[in-house]
This record gives C-alpha cells, structure tokens and sequence, in this order.
C-alpha cells in the first residue's frame, strides 16, 4: 500500500511531487500553479478574512469528510459576512503512514466542494509528522471573499433588533448526531447524514433578492444554542423562540432523548440562522424553497425587549425557560 | 497546574473564556474584537496570501519557540513577495492537558514578534483535541500583504538572470541544527541559536534603497540548497556558488561533520537569499550592515549559463560538483 512517507513534507524532491501529482493535479489554477511563496490577489472593495481548523474523527462520515469540511467550513464563514467567496489556503498536517488514498480521496471532495462556489485554492502548506504526533490528518483553511460595499448588506451580530425575525435554514444537529454516532459505532437510523454544505449559494439568492439580512451565523460547534446565545449578547436584545417550530429530524430527536442531549447544542456544518425584519420573511422561506438543503427552513422566533441578552425557549406547553450557552464538551473533534 | 481542556474548544462557554481571557488580552486589535465570522479588511492594490502550519518539536528551543517561529514564517513568506506583511490569522490545535502557562508564553512570544512589523492578527480559530490527536500544539498562520504596485518590484524565482549575483543573508542551518540538538539532547556549544527572525525590516531597507531585487527566498526546509535548486529550475539559469563563501558557523559545521549532514540542506527560519544585479552588491552588502542579524550576510555566488537548471557548487580546490535538492527526510517538524 502506498503512503504517505515524512520525506513528502522535508521541502525537497519528494515534497515537490506530492505537491505536483496530488495538489497541483486537483486544486490546480493559473495562481496555484506560480508556486510563489505567497499567491498574488487582485481584490476590489472590502475584503474579509478568516481561518479554521478542520480535526474531525472518524475522517470519513455519513455525508462528508474532512475535505468537504474544510472546504464548505470556510466558505460559509465568508458567506456569514455576505461576502462572496474568492480564495482559499489550504494546510494538510499528515501523520506519517495515511494511506495515499485516503489522501487523494479527501483531496477530490474538496476539488469537488470547490465547484459550488467560483472559490479557488490559491496557496498551501503540507507538513508530515511522525506516526503519533497528529491522529491521521488534519487541515486548515483560510478563506478570504468580497464583502458588500453597502455596509448595509453586510450582516453582524451587533445588527439585530426589535421587531426581527429569527429563522433556521433547515433541521438542527445532524452532523454532530452523524459524528457521534459513527464514533460509538451506534446503529442509527441508516439515512441520517451530515448536513454539511456550502452555502454562498443560497446567502448569494437571499441577497439578490433584496432581502435586510441584519445578521447570519452557520450553528457549527455550539449549535444553535450558541448562535442565539451569541446574537443576544452581542446586540443586547431578547431573542424568543418557539420550540416547537425548530425543525428536527426523528433521528437526531431519537438520539437525543436516548442519551440526554439536547440538538440545540449540537453541531451543524451547512445550517445557517437569520435575522431579518419580520415582513421579509415570506420572501426569504420562498428563497429557501429553490434550495434542495433548506426545504426544512423556518422562522423559529423572535427578536423582542423582553429579556435583553437572554434566549427564551416557548415550550408547545405554554411555559418558557432560559436556552442557555452550551457548557463542557459536548463531543471533541467534531470539526 | 491549570491546563488546557477540551471543553475551552468547544464552542461554548469555555471557548469564549479562553479568547477573551488569553488570545484577546495579548493580540487585541480593533479588527480582532470585532469576533465575527471573519475578519473585515481594507487592502490597497495587489494582495499578497499565504499560508504555513507549525509543528516543530520541541516546542520551546534556544532562541526562539513554535509561537516566534509561527509569527516570523508567515510574515517571512510576504516579505519574500516584497509584500508589506498586515493581517495574519491564527489557528491553535492544541492537545488536552497542555499546561495553560505554555500556551501563554507561546502567545506572549507571538505578540512579541508581531511588534517587529505593523501586521496584526485579525482572525483566528481554537481545537482542543483529546490526549494523543496531537503532540502538545500545532499552530496554523496565514498571512495578507501589500504588494508593490510595480510589478517589477515584485521578486520572483522566474527572474533570475545571467549576471545576477547570489547573496545570503546569514550564516546557514542554524535552526535545523539547534532543533537537531534539542531533540537529541546533544550538547553543543551553548551560543548556537535558532536564527528565528521576522525579515521584513532588512526587505523593506532594501527595497526602499532602490534595488532591482529579482528573486527573494527566505531557506527553510530544505535549506540553501532547496532554494538554489528551485530557482535554477524555475528560471532555467545555472547558478554557480564558491563553496568557501557560504557563511557557516563553527557550531554548525561541527554537528554536520559529525553527523553526516551537509549545512545547505539544514533549514533557516530567518536566514534569506536574494538574486540581484552584480552592479549593486556592494550597496545590498551596505543595506545588510545596518542589521544586526544580517551583519554575516556575504554574495556567494553568480548566476550563469554555464548548465542551465543546476546548481554548481565550486569547492575551495578548484573541483566542481553539482548541488542537488535534499532527498529523503533529513529532520522531521524543523518547522
């Protein structure tokens, strides 16, 4: 079986042709393919910047793989700013002894990724560690896009207010439900599977359409419970949601209830939460609806004066409790 | 012992406890506190963007650690662009347990080399991963810089050119020897150091002095010799190098002949070369005297016709060899 050897990342002849056959053969583009020291960028208007780390165990699961996600990860952190996505970096760090195929194969899920956007992998760093020093791989990625001249257009979470409504972009906690049931080696349901994303498309349709986007957040590692919890902070600003109307598939609910979580605090890699005011809500769920991702998408609250700060959950019964900021580890190396 | 714990990469309350207290308290910028998706920036013409994963062992070494080393490689890989370095980004993977006052020096390092340039970190990212995914810290920059706008002031390892001369900034393989010595537990002499160094002072002095700098290439892995060997191929020139002219030091030449090893396959982290008319190195020379670690800089070679693609070393006794790119893994995590 062919692997990958610590001389594919010493700098020297064998760096050079891991980099040829594999990287420049997948990734390749005119800026790649100048092997500078750095890619030269040619950018109009405001820029944003951003970088992330990709550790995710097992590397492959139902619905994606590490690739996937470094590569959708990064993109929806631009597309969180409005800003359409442009370049990439890319970094593998490789523990001696993978499987050359098992490279590859992440290496064409991200050549794969790459097409749902005009997004390209413009620069990039490879390192090879001795057997123990990483667990198989891992990979970051910076992105940096065109943000909106109109600042706006560009969404923050200093930007919600009264009067807005919260909507999700489909059903919570499927990737974190998919990562912890493929380490517990658990039998679930055989259809679940990471909602794991790129998502500038339908950011780009929403705001083509003119829509207020006031702010958007992916619900990553914290879930939507740290997004709402975040929102609220940041603009001081009450945030009421209905529970019953946050869609939940009966498999991440199942899961859920069997080993006392809740899909609040569960990971998503492809599900976005909105804010925008109340009267363009019609208009953004006719948005998602073109999307075959977002079928599941609802509005699920409210921005109110009620409690500054806090996230209040409506219970189907008629009570309320606080959602609070997920607390301890919930499940490491989910991304 | 206060140490790192997985829940402070989660994504919740922990996380944002560990930003604020430790990676804001020390990298704290406007930009940075903004704590969106990504960073907002403002660039001026062409934009340089790169990218270097750290996982140098050990994690601390004499003169420098992977927190120096993390700030000055990225900021080096935008200088040899000739780019005035500006924004970085900052990803740690960081293993359950670290002691929380290593991570601290290391972030405590970083903003120490950062105040050589005007750059600052803008965006960053935090996986805590169990005991054993990684060994102790790896760190993730990527770095955005400005690029002159005459694009023949940009180097390039496609401009060099019969008549150019070779300079080295310093005497070479200094950090691949302390590394070597430090995982070996070797007793050098005990003034070796890591040349560790951000460049971009000594860049700018140049470029402002008006020089026709062609080619820039700060010698990392793979050292002098992966260098000479890339920019022969690229530009299809021969360059020719007077072996006694490369500044070595006593230390490290040394260990080489101990052990076998060739200095200008050991990695620098702050030692450059530079292609440039032959006309203008007496003025380079000048440029390179006002630093002071660049006072060993030295011209040790020319660029010829002689055998186009090839490097060729000219001993002290008249014979001639060809020096090739390193083969096989001389050092694995130098860098």
């Amino acid at each position: 079986m062919k692997v990958i050897e610590l001389s594919q990342g010493g700098g020297g002849v064998e760096s050079q042709q891991l980099v040829q056959q594999l990287f420049y053969r997948h990734f390749g583009n005119e800026i790649l393919l100048k092997s500078e020291d750095a890619a030269v960028l040619s950018l109009q208007g405001n820029t944003a910047f951003t970088t992330d780390s990709f550790t995710v165990s097992p590397l492959f699961f139902q619905g994606g793989n590490i690739g996937n996600l470094a590569v959708a990860g990064t993109l929806n952190d631009l597309a969180m700013m409005g800003a359409t996505p442009l370049y990439l970096s890319c970094a593998f760090m490789i523990e001696e002894g993978l499987p050359f195929s098992t490279l590859e194969k992440v290496v064409k899920s991200m050549a794969e990724e790459l097409k749902k956007t005009n997004a390209k992998i413009v620069c990039g760093d490879t390192k090879v560690v001795p057997q123990g020093a990483v667990d198989k791989l891992f990979i970051n990625t910076s992105g940096i896009g065109q943000v909106p001249t109109n600042p706006q257009a560009v969404p923050s979470a200093h930007r919600l207010q009264k009067g807005d409504a919260i909507l999700i972009s489909g059903d919570i906690g499927r990737h974190g439900a998919v990562v912890m049931s493929a380490r517990d080696n658990m039998n679930l349901q055989s259809d679940l599977k990471s909602d794991c994303e790129v998502l500038w498309p339908v950011v780009e349709s929403l705001i083509n359409k003119g829509l207020s986007v006031h702010a958007l957040r992916d619900a990553t590692r914290g879930g939507l419970a740290a997004v709402l919890n975040e929102w609220a902070q940041t603009s001081q600003v009450c945030i009421e949601v209905e529970e019953d109307k946050i869609p939940i598939s009966d498999a991440v609910q199942g899961l859920c209830e069997l080993l006392g979580f809740e899909a609040y605090d569960f990971a998503n890699e492809g599900t976005f939460v909105m804010s925008l005011p109340c009267s363009q809500v019609e208009d953004a769920l006719a948005v998602f609806q073109q999307f075959e991702f977002t079928q599941q998408a609802a509005m699920i609250g409210k921005v109110t004066e009620f409690q500054p700060g806090l996230v209040i959950l409506q219970t189907p019964w008629g009570s309320q409790r606080v959602l609070e900021l997920p607390k301890g580890e919930l499940l490491p190396r989910i991304c």
